[in-house]
């Protein structure tokens, strides 16, 4: 069987496709593919005509996810989302729609289908970049849907459920799309890594230990602005430099903690009024912070906070924090993960061990099944870009381990 | 003659004119007065009616300065502007047009006109806030208009030549309204502090030592955009945390300057891609940096831009410094600065001697004549804000110093 699969080949398949689906934006410069968008329309068709085409049961649930079935319940789910960030890479996404098609239409070939039914899915809306909704595809497949998404507004006002209707959806039977418990035997995503461990390492797979936890605050310094000629330094409450000094603090606490490899980002910042000779009255900044360890993330905010409360206080300016969202670390499935490393070695490579950074649907799935992720390594760590790449060579070898992984498939005991 | 002078009552009629002016606005609920509007025509007119009902020969020049004179050369040039910032408050500028007015009246009711002419102007534009301008106003005024700010357009795209030309102005006649060097005994402005030196010190007058030189810097930080949960700490190249560290730097250098004065400010930031969950790959970033001492300053600047290099390096950023201006130190005349103490001490205030932080119309005038400065204290050191606020009281001390100042006047022997 081995002799059946040609990573060179699988990529290059999957290339091609990715490159017919990044055909479908809605600009003629740059990849934007916004959930309910005319252009989602377009490439959930696209897909669903991929999954017949290998012989799948498709449909569409309420909530725009293309679904693909083939055998009988329970079923390993495979997926990932064809919603994109605006001017993005073709990877991000659809590399874990199109591999799962290709490992299936080879296992098909091959006449080695599993025993247990297969799923494939393309979930509509994973980046958020329409709403500022939270992973409400795969919320909706696992059973988890919050009903509160339907009233957030899109730029131009539209509503999550005046959006859903124009592209012919009834958000009343979201929640009759789910998955029953039980039905589901896993949860599989193929994800380009989004970082630089793979290539730093020379290694073209990963397979995910867990999905990291995240805080993310927003800051707001209030201090006084004031003529940047006539007020002295001793008589000033700069916002900016105490949001400077905040900056390099989160910086310095996830230095402290590289044991649990913790990240800090200071992303955005906005200083008003925002003149070169006004000293900031008020600056708001953001702070995102990720590891693994949720008890070293807890202790981290707090060290934040505490100390930035003090820098506040030492500068005589305000200091408030409103937490935008705490997500749990969100472990991959330990049998689950074993399987994808041994398939991935079936295939010629040595899968690193790497926790996600990023956050991916697996967050929600893990509500309804085991889950668990196989990276692909990507130019320089970059995505949400244009300039994000996969060579097809490592492309095909996620898709020839997909494959193994699929053959193979022993359903978890963990649950 | 001491007896005749009243600074209440003078303050009371000065605030009466100020809030007639205020009156006059591009918008009912802020006030914006913009160089060569329908409001600049309309303050321009009502100064001039005030000149004249005064007994001065009124005239406009070329570039839309308000001109009042009695007397022969050389003048004592007294004025300052009608334009201001958006969202102004109704001292800054006006209140240096209106006290020689109020002086002048005064100097007439008491038949104590001196024996030197007079010059009353009121500038069109000091504040450059419709177009980038540095102080054309003055500078025509003093024949050094630099005709590349005809070219400067508006948001609107109006050209400076084609709004003076809608002003009924010609442009190609600026350079025929300038004072003849040696027909200019000097330029005085009053102009309230725009900072907390003189309320902090409990004193209602204050004489200028200077205007202080500065030097703005503009700053562009490049490092490398990536996820916020995939990049891991020790293969970040972040602008924002190298920024965060040159702002906190600036601030530094400036406290080591105290004896200086020196003052720095970080007042425009801006993070590129700017998004939470992106390590921001470019910033730029201001820095206003200002002192009386000219050699302070470039010794200041230097290290700055040596110490933020080396952080960049260590931090393996692209540093560039484009700078926006540099503009040296302008001394009052000291014999200008001891007839206003004098005059000051003459009707009972105990002045301050100060820099100005602030730039001013005094910077061109310098060009043609001595100049000096009578600051006025204003709440909190609050300028360019609905909240600025002169008392009539002060105020009116300021106007009484002046009557004194023109009636005592000495042309400097200093040029």
């Amino acid at each position: 069987m081995m002799n059946d699969l040609n990573p060179g080949d699988l990529g290059r398949r999957a290339e091609a496709m990715l490159e017919e689906l990044a055909a479908i934006s809605a600009e003629p410069d740059r990849l934007v593919r916004l959930f309910l968008s005319p252009e989602h329309r377009r490439a959930a068709d696209l897909v669903a005509q991929w999954m017949r085409e290998i012989g799948l049961d498709v449909f569409e649930d309420e909530i725009g996810n293309v679904r693909g079935r083939i055998g009988k319940p329970p079923y390993l789910v495979l997926g990932s989302h064809i919603d994109t960030v605006i001017d993005a890479g073709r990877y991000d996404g659809p590399l874990g729609v199109v591999a799962p098609i290709l490992a299936v239409d080879t296992l098909q070939r091959m006449k080695q289908l599993p025993p247990i039914g297969l799923e494939l899915v393309a979930f509509g809306d994973e980046e958020g970049s329409r709403f500022h909704s939270t992973l409400p595809s795969s919320a909706a497949l696992a059973g988890h849907f919050d009903p509160r998404h339907l009233t957030i507004t899109d730029r131009d006002g539209v509503s999550f459920a005046d959006a859903l209707r124009a592209y012919g959806k009834n958000p009343d039977k979201i929640p009759e799309g789910a998955i029953p418990p039980g039905d589901a035997a896993g949860y599989v995503e193929v994800h380009i890594e989004q970082g630089p461990v793979l290539e730093t390492e020379d290694q073209p797979l990963g397979v995910v230990s867990a999905i990291v936890g995240q805080t993310r605050l927003q800051m707001t310094i209030t201090g006084e602005s004031g003529h940047a000629g006539t007020v002295p330094m001793n008589l000033r409450r700069d916002a900016l430099a105490g949001a400077a000094e905040m900056t390099l603090l989160a910086e310095q606490i996830a230095r402290d903690f590289s044991s649990d490899h913790m990240v800090a980002t200071v992303g955005q910042i906005e200083a008003r009024p925002g003149a070169a000779n006004i000293v900031p009255g008020v600056v708001r900044f953001t702070l995102d912070l990720r590891t693994a360890s949720d008890a070293a993330r807890s202790t981290a905010i707090e060290r934040f906070e505490h100390e930035a409360r003090a820098i506040a206080e030492r500068r005589h300016l305000g200091f408030a924090v409103d937490p935008i969202h705490r997500i749990a670390t969100t472990p991959a499935d330990q049998a689950l993960q074993d399987q994808l490393a041994s398939a991935a070695l079936a295939v010629g490579a040595k899968p690193l061990k790497l926790a996600s950074g990023a956050g991916h649907d697996g967050l929600m799935m893990s509500k309804l099944c085991p889950i668990a992720m196989l990276f692909v390594r990507c130019k320089a760590g970059v995505s949400h870009n244009p300039a994000e790449y996969a060579s097809p060579q490592d492309m095909g070898f996620a898709i020839a381990a997909l494959v193994r992984f699929i053959e193979q498939f022993k359903p978890s005991a963990s649950r």
